[in-house]
């Protein structure tokens, strides 16, 4: 028997709205097993923490015996959901669309669980296939043109004065239409996508079938504190990141966003996510035993506890005495007594001569943890000393006279 | 070797606008066998004189050797050309469509000639019942949202505030690649088909065909002066009328419109044309013998000179005296001086004695020849007389006492 409520209110710590609320209710509570909607477009894939928000409200369900389908949108991918970014987007060839559907496959199975009973993958092609043009037409019949401009989308680019191609207005059609062919109860994606799923539920009902809930979930900010990550901004974890990568993105989190990732990101007892967020405020030695924390539990999630446990304790190893890393790469001069700026000319050497200097006028350059403030202060080397430039690097530099 | 100026003349009689006039003149001067399209939507048809005036064209092309493609739009009626009357138009069964098929060729051979040489026909779902779903929406993306809502239609059914499908806003394209799939040369059609065959030219020139000539006919006024021949008007002379009906609706014609339709609906020559329209203008019996000659130029036309004659003979033979037919309905009164208004009441029992009395005060009624002006007149029926209630309804009453 599903504890309804107690499904309900494991959703919500990560949703924003839900459509067909009491529909969701009552489907839930009629022990039937579900089918969640999992479509995506077939575009190269690079799933981020925020995508696995949604990946994690369905791996729940599948652990409640709900089955996810998978639609990989393989038909539709070759038009491309149009975005307010770009007026078309480059077609991609069958073969294209099949390597991407590969790797979507292999980064959604680092949260869901791919057992056939609690994963279908389908394609639909599988419909739009074997389609007829008169059949398409016979649905285009159930949607007006208002009803289509209306996505904000839509309005949006005609305010800018910039064309919406046919097939981009009928796209929200096609993924509407998808709900009904693979009988969806049940969809779970972000606000973009909710005009397209709403369109789900009218074909639905126009068509006789129950309508699918639709959950949307919350959005959550970039790694920079940017309004979302994306991967054009590089501001995002990665599914696929390494253990060591997602460890270090998170402990360089702003404090702010502590309380907000942990809610967002982990399964942590909301007590305890309050209570990093509190500390996270405090700023200096509390925030950053807070997000090793935060980034312990998230690793966890994805790689097991003891992965967490051992990056843990190499980040910390690392970054011990006073943040500065234990091995690191060493440089050697010509000089006894160069100035701060032949130091990082020979530790930087990637960098223009005015780039250094800014560096060194924000206040990014220090020797053994004391802060410098003029390119040609002279540095003496009788002894090796540690070059910071910039908040992670670090270079031991000796003289070699 | 065609003779271009000369079919140029030949078609600019019933021509408003000619697109691509230049592609036309060089296609005409390359000898080539050219396919005009004529296509059809599939709704039971009733083709009338103003429909053949598009005809008559084609058939003189076809008497030049170049073959029309008579297209039906068998997928395309599925949906319905939108119009802007209706918001939706009911659909129609495969059977209904074939049904309306065989008429529809049965309309057009009293018109043009059915060799296959120069008779193609074709149904456009020869290419729709198998194109693929994703070819449909390779062509939806050579055209915009905006391109479409252009349309006069459209753009009307926006501000009467009337919703459109969008199976309806999609149509256009539908027609409009027809003309690449048949390989169209030039349609020959009305203006409301304008934009959906200048699309034709689109889809030709973005698919890498020449683009087809668009011959925009001259509009011309029902047989009551309304804007057109119109089935729903019953202002109209259809195709599949007698003889007899051509005849007859052609002489009721009001003398303005002889000049017009004489240009449009004959092939008389320009002067006489001219000279008929002059003769019109006089009224009185000019004017019968001017539409005398229109109504036997036109009936020839159709059935031939022998017919015609024949219908002229009896025509004027059953209006000669003042007008008055030879073979007269019979009424009996049982009084030997009866009322005007008793006469009436005799002869029209369908009218009601206020409508009778209407008839007397419109100057509609007469007594051998002379017009009555009182309802209460005495007539005596010393011998029979003729009664005249409307322009062509003639009684002639005797005594039975």
């Amino acid at each position: 028997m599903t504890d309804v409520p107690a499904v309900l209110e494991r959703l919500r710590r990560t949703t924003d709205t839900i459509v067909g609320e009491q529909d969701l209710i009552d489907r839930l509570a009629s022990g039937r097993r579900l089918r969640i909607k999992y479509g995506v477009d077939c575009t190269a894939p690079d799933l981020h923490l925020g995508h696995a928000v949604n990946l994690w409200m369905m791996r729940h369900l599948q652990d409640l015996g709900h089955q996810v389908v998978f639609l990989l949108g393989d038909l539709t991918t070759r038009i491309g959901d149009p975005t307010g970014r770009s007026e078309t987007r480059p077609t991609l060839t069958p073969e294209e669309i099949e390597v991407n559907a590969a790797s979507f496959l292999e980064q959604v199975s680092l949260v869901l669980r791919t057992e056939p009973d609690v994963l279908e993958v389908r394609r639909n092609s599988e419909w739009y296939g074997s389609m007829e043009v008169a059949t398409l037409l016979g649905l285009f019949s159930q949607v007006t043109q208002a009803q289509l401009m209306a996505r904000d989308m839509f309005r949006d680019r005609v305010a800018a004065g910039r064309e919406i191609a046919l097939h981009e207005l009928v796209y929200p059609v096609l993924q509407g239409y998808d709900s009904f062919a693979m009988d969806s109860d049940l969809t779970i994606v972000g606000s973009d996508q909710l005009f397209n799923e709403q369109l789900g539920r009218h074909f639905q009902q126009r068509l006789g079938a129950p309508p699918q809930a639709v959950v949307i979930t919350t959005i959550t900010p970039g790694i920079d504190g940017g309004p979302k990550q994306s991967k054009s901004l590089n501001n995002y974890i990665g599914l696929t990141d390494s253990p060591k990568e997602k460890f270090g993105k998170l402990m360089s989190l702003p404090d702010t966003l502590v309380q907000t990732y942990a809610h967002v990101y982990s399964e942590l007892p909301l007590e305890l996510v309050a209570a990093l967020g509190e500390a996270a405020a405090h700023g200096g030695p509390p925030a950053r035993d807070a997000k090793l924390k935060l980034a312990a539990a998230i690793v966890t999630r994805y790689h097991g506890a003891n992965v967490a446990k051992a990056e843990r304790a190499a980040f910390t190893e690392q970054f011990s005495h006073r943040g500065v890393p234990a091995d690191l790469p060493e440089v050697a001069v010509k000089t006894s007594r160069p100035t701060i700026l032949e130091l990082l000319q020979a530790a930087r050497p990637e960098l223009s001569n005015s780039e250094l200097r800014r560096l060194i006028r924000q206040g990014a350059v220090s020797i053994d943890d004391r802060k410098v403030l003029s390119h040609d202060q002279p540095v003496p080397l009788t002894e090796p000393v540690t070059l910071r430039s910039g908040s992670r690097t670090f270079h031991r530099v000796v003289a070699d006279v």
